[in-house]
């Protein structure tokens, strides 16, 4: 996009692009973006914000090439580059390859269809890893598969994201049958639907469970699309799904060694009214705290969410196998697992996280180095 | 405190305290949280929340010594704790020890008069390591002297309250002069007063600097209370201070191994309307990107919070020496520092992050076993 027409107003630049459209750029703008504020190695903002005025006035506006010059009542001049000035446009987001809109699924997905994306390409390829990175974004789970039998091997994977994010377990875990067990995970119970860590101020982001072995009877793992069955409330009974985004609830994991609470929503709305983010986690879930007068109709909403966790209509089911890892945004997709006999065989799952600040990092610079799908 | 009288209602019991107070609990509440619901090792709720009724119909409750027997008519018997009911009254908030209210100073505090604390107790005693955080999390800046000078001293004192929050720079970083520095922090030229990491989901929580060395001319350390700049702000100015909370703004960083963005604005709100986080740092917010008919009143708004990192007011100065380490909230206080002349001696300062979470967890678990002052 190049530019047609430039107009001095005020405080005010107005652009008018060769497409018709129209930007008005305030000054002040003009001024915090010039590219002569920007230290030249580290790339950060130098400029004094405060030693210009709140209003500078333009005396001149030109274009020169790929640049406007901008010339100013205090005997400033800016070269501005025409693509930064297009690019940022006020009140229009501007590109980002770390914004990657969420497809919703249901079961009738299936399993079957859960993208699956074989280990070595993506620790040799960065456009193997990029497409494989984006799958997950997009669907919030996929199956990385063909990884060799030792523990390390789903953490390398991981690792090619970006280092990963340390809890009160550790920064791996292993999901095995465990004596004196601090969490049910290390138990061979059932595991209803649930996201990790929601007592967390920003739980894990992306999860890798690598199966290593799961040969006990049971043991099959339960996933649903956290953000569809929140969809899907929004349509079928908005006051419920109100109430899930308003209301705070306190979530708490306490042992020995770790007493970790917030108070958050079920819930988690984003900007532009979308869902970006569910805590639920029914063995989490402190003691409720809210006003009497709400309570009632707040646990009516809750358990409808809750319903919907136990409905079948949202669920895929599988059986890992050894060499196969899901891989999951523990933000959006709930996960659980059957009970499983422990007498009948070995059940070990390699865990670790890598969070959305490091995955949407990842994306940004492969989106530089690869060329996207 | 212990009962009065309960009163069995439709869907309700009805506490009356000796106190003369009365209480509300909806019987779903009360069968959510009955006892029996708990896994006796991880005391994690094992309850089906779906498997009992929306309102529990209570037939009889009695007092039982320390526990109220409550009966339904499903043939549920609960035995509650008399204590849990009165510690967990709906609508109040129930005693945390990590829910330490912000004391607000400003430049009349003194440098003089941060409080410091010695190291060898904060590392063998619980008690001293207790007083020392309730200190950090009431004023958000502390010193912590009498050092040994060896780069690790620091994080040891760091890690007695929890593990180290990893970021792009690492577990921790050293604050020195560099070639081809990624961040203005690694030249000698002055930091204005800001935030770290803004540009981060959570930014880190509480920041450790550890001066080994401060020869050079300048580099001296200067702090601000941002909380006390936001309400002053509020009172001052309060259209300001609402766009400040409202309007989301972009911060990122990027180098060759990272480009971590996110919008947001610089003051948090927590639930009762109190400052809970600062996010300022001009050298890495983004390009504004608001919509242009609000810009000007934002810049405005924006350039008056930044006036008062600029206003000596606000600020406390000093010059830190080898052995003494800064701790504070990088979530409150703004931190920066004069420019110093590298050729004149040398600078270091090793420093590291603990988040949040793990120092509230600390202050929890410490408020079991050491008496808090």
């Amino acid at each position: 996009m190049t530019v047609k027409t430039l107009a001095v107003r005020t405080d005010t630049l107005v652009v008018t692009w060769t497409d018709g459209t129209t930007t008005s750029f305030p000054t002040i703008w003009l001024r915090d973006n010039c590219p002569s504020g920007l230290h030249p190695d580290t790339h950060e903002r130098l400029l004094d914000l405060l030693a210009i005025d709140e209003r500078p006035v333009l005396t001149a506006a030109a274009i020169d090439g790929k640049t406007a010059v901008l010339s100013y009542t205090d005997g400033h001049t800016s070269q501005m580059p025409i693509s930064l000035m297009n690019a940022h446009r006020p009140g229009r987001p501007n590109g980002d390859a770390g914004d990657i809109p969420a497809q919703l699924w249901r079961a009738d997905h299936g399993a079957q269809n859960i993208s699956r994306h074989a280990s070595t390409p993506i620790l040799t390829d960065d456009l193997a890893l990029n497409i494989w990175m984006r799958d997950t974004a997009k669907f919030g789970l996929t199956i990385v598969d063909q990884l060799p039998n030792d523990t390390d091997s789903g953490v390398h994977i991981a690792k090619r994201i970006g280092f990963l994010r340390a809890t009160n377990f550790g920064t791996t875990f292993e999901v095995i049958n465990k004596p004196n067990p601090n969490n049910l995970a290390y138990t061979s119970v059932a595991l209803p639907l649930h996201t990790d860590l929601p007592n967390q101020e920003v739980p894990p982001g992306y999860q890798f469970l690598h199966c290593l072995a799961n040969e006990a009877t049971g043991g099959g793992s339960l996933f649903a699309d956290g953000f569809a069955m929140a969809e899907d409330l929004r349509d079928e009974d908005p006051e419920a799904f109100r109430l899930l985004c308003e209301v705070a609830i306190p979530f708490r994991f306490h042992d020995k060694t770790a007493d970790i609470r917030v108070h958050r929503p079920v819930i988690t709305l984003g900007a532009k009214g979308e869902v970006i983010e569910i805590r639920f986690n029914a063995h989490l879930a402190g003691i409720f705290d809210m006003a009497a007068d709400i309570m009632p109709a707040y646990y009516r909403a809750y358990r409808t969410y809750m319903a919907k966790t136990q409905d079948s209509k949202y669920r895929l089911t599988l059986k890992l196998k050894g060499g196969e890892m899901v891989v999951f945004d523990n933000r959006r997709v709930l996960h659980g697992r059957d009970s499983f006999d422990p007498s009948t065989g070995f059940r070990h799952l390699h865990g670790c996280y890598v969070d959305r600040g490091e995955f949407f990092s990842r994306l940004r610079l492969l989106a530089n180095t690869a060329t996207a799908p």
